[in-house]
């Protein structure tokens, strides 16, 4: 099935919905250049951009419900969209309609130091968010790479590079309030660490993509910055052998804040990039959190954990600018893969696996991209078992993109077979929506479908993601 | 309005679905004995026993099927029951219906040490899963007291004294399958430690109460044993100063795995119970796990941070038998509590607030409870803000019980004034349907109750609890 599916649109509803939304907030509120447009449909992969009919920049919660339930009334598809960072098509609009674009709505509304909570607005970026924080001594954890907003971070469930020690978003978000289809605002919990009141709507709410409801605030947990932290870097032979060290890390109880794995292409494309020299075979890259003195100790266990998994070359270092250089191959991998070959556009998979099996999941991604004749580099969060494989194609031939989609698929299918998921922190938007079924069964499709339907009858809210059955 | 209701029965439905399970599992399988259907109901707390008509032990999850679509077709209620450790009501059947006592559903599936998960049935204990895993190194980490069934623990969201370190059954069950009111099994999640993957139907069924689904598997991520466990006790001047050091010590990012609160009154009754000469004020334990290094430094920061909160006759151990020792007052605190009013029954409040707030909200508890002529002591789980008050009643005494339920309100509201919420752990089930709205609005109310309608159209699975608007 195509990726990418038009659905059909409510021309009626729309070019009225448009003239009472010009009527209730002014005619420059409600913006319909193309440039705008089209910023605003998905625009970061080959998947096609279907731009909304219009865009508005909503500045309170009010503004939201006021602007949903003239949609509603007219039947208009609304397309949450945060800073456009979506791998998936997430903030696509399929059946026309109008984005709600959030950046406006960008205030920290209280910080609570003592609760270690802060209450923000869905438009706030992470960074923004740390920046502000940075004099409390606390931060906020979930790092997906990108400068998301919050709210979008939210609606994907993103991770990164730290969940494995803080969690995801659903680990994050203590509870938010959203507006619903129907124009009302639900409060989904209090700002109590622990909570065993009702349904918890707090995490349906994280990860369901803008299809149930819009996100207005939220409450996150926020860490205390560590008063040390830790690097460290090792070479294996093999993506096995460093895989088992992995485990091991694991097992062993390490409270590991972040364990990248960088394959024997992404390190040829570092050492292209960044001049370094590193050996050319699988990399770890570790970083532990703590106190000083337990931070050097977990540092010299993970060396011990990773020789006898045959690991060579280990490195640590509890000095800033050491740590830096030690993980400047992690932080050059996008741009550096990108060099290995010029002029391509890098297109990631999202797959997630128990780590017993990322050894060979990774290994046979690997041997089936070489076969395709792709160059095809591979990062991984590889504590919870989830890595990128990233396709170097060129989007302008259709030959390329087909066996794109086509590896793509495979892979999600080998990650599914071996009890994983298509997407560890991407979401499904889209791109993923063909395996989402695969992977849960009708069941799950179906009591999802008939949340959706309960919650949002018209099929206002962002449709055509998750591709639910009707 | 009372807390517990008789809701109308359809008598007719329920003589029919008796007769026709008895000939789909044999005569002997339906049990209708009055004392095993009244050991059934609620018998943990002043609660009146609503026992069901009938009891039956499902040996699979096709078993569970068949008795729901039986029970589907002739509109009876179903109300799954794990040990009966409820503390509010959750597995009465104030319309009657059929229990299903998921106990002999009780198999270990599968282990996974390599990934750290377990694959059970919802009968298996807490207790007899840790036994099971013994030889692994590896453990479930959630602890709510009692031997309740990993089933009963994930539909109520337990938690426990270190939910601070490993969070709550939300946290900890990463997948599960479940038989929904159609009959039809769910399946919520893949074994893959993280997803993006649609709805997050795991977290909406665990701490649904049976409302949603009956839970036929599950999926637990496992934690390795530490190395070294560490265990510190200090008394503080006031309940005050003993929360202002737990807000400390989290700030400070010490990784606590317990960090309990016993008030003076459980330090008098522990004194008297276990012949112990603790000083009479405010006492906090604590346990850190980790490294031998590790352990002993965290325990002795948090004895300076205690120092400077006013703390004094810290003490702390890295010594297992030592240990025990220091931690017996908290072991023994609720035969103690018992003990300061003999024949009495202790009912256990179990609001939860920000931490900032927790100091004000106890003391004010107390105060109350001092005023009302309780006698009242206080154990908290204060790393999340969650803290029981344990009212020792005559519960053949209408006059106190009625006090009790006033009482009780009276704190439920005081904690949802300071952004709190009425259940830490517990659970809403009969005894606190009053209180959900306050805390989370019309809204939220609305929003669980349309996806009770859409997943439970006939409302047979557990009715009568959370009391969701029609």
């Amino acid at each position: 099935m195509a990726l990418i599916v038009d659905l059909p649109r409510n021309e009626s509803g729309i070019a009225t919905a448009l003239d009472v939304l010009r009527q209730k907030l002014g005619e420059a509120r409600v913006e319909t250049g193309q440039a705008l447009r089209e910023q605003h449909g998905h625009t970061t992969t080959w998947l096609r951009n279907q731009p909304p009919d219009a865009v508005i920049f909503p500045q309170s919660t009010e503004e939201v419900q006021e602007i949903v339930r003239v949609c509603a009334e007219y039947r208009v598809p609304i397309i949450p969209f945060g800073t456009g960072t979506s791998l998936e098509g997430h903030v696509n609009a399929p059946a026309g309609g109008v984005t709600l674009d959030m950046s406006r709505m960008d205030r920290i509304v209280a910080v609570h130091p003592e609760d270690m909570d802060v209450v923000i607005q869905p438009g706030v970026t992470r960074k923004a968010l740390n920046t502000h924080l940075r004099d409390t001594g606390l931060f906020f954890p979930v790092d997906p790479g990108a400068d998301a907003s919050l709210g979008g971070m939210a609606a994907t469930s993103a991770s990164g590079t730290n969940a494995v020690r803080y969690g995801t978003m659903k680990d994050n978000v203590l509870a938010l309030t959203a507006v619903l289809p129907s124009g009302e605002v639900v409060k989904t919990a209090s700002r109590a660490r622990k909570t065993s009141a009702g349904y918890d709507l707090t995490r349906l709410i994280v990860g369901s993509e803008g299809t149930l409801g819009i996100i207005s605030e939220m409450t996150l947990r926020l860490q205390g910055i560590p008063e040390a932290v830790s690097a460290a870097t090792c070479s294996f032979p093999s993506v096995k052998d460093a895989c088992d060290a992995v485990i091991a890390t694991i097992q062993y109880g390490l409270p590991v804040a972040r364990i990248e794995l960088l394959d024997t292409l992404t390190v040829k494309g570092v050492n292209a990039y960044s001049k370094l020299s590193l050996p050319e075979t699988p990399l770890l890259l570790l970083e532990f959190h703590g106190t000083e003195g337990g931070v050097a100790e977990q540092a010299e266990v993970f060396g011990e954990i990773a020789g006898e998994a045959g690991g060579t070359g280990f490195s640590f270092t509890t000095h800033e600018e050491e740590r830096s250089r030690l993980w400047q191959a992690r932080h050059d991998a996008y741009w550096a893969s990108l060099g290995l070959r010029p002029g391509a556009k890098g297109i990631s998979t999202d797959v997630c696996v128990p780590v017993s099996r990322l050894a060979d999941c990774v290994a046979a991604a690997q041997d089936k991209a070489a076969e395709m004749g792709f160059v095809a580099p591979v990062v991984g969060h590889v504590g919870d078992g989830n890595f990128h494989v990233l396709l170097l194609i060129d989007v302008d031939n259709s030959q390329e993109i087909a066996a794109a989609e086509n590896y793509i698929g495979w892979l999600n299918e080998l990650a599914i077979s071996m009890d994983g998921t298509c997407t560890g922190e991407h979401g499904i938007g889209q791109g993923k929506a063909g395996y989402l079924e695969a992977e849960l069964g009708a069941g799950a499709m179906e009591m999802m479908a008939a949340i959706k339907r309960a919650v949002d009858p018209l099929n206002i809210f962002n449709p055509g993601k998750m591709r639910l059955p009707n």
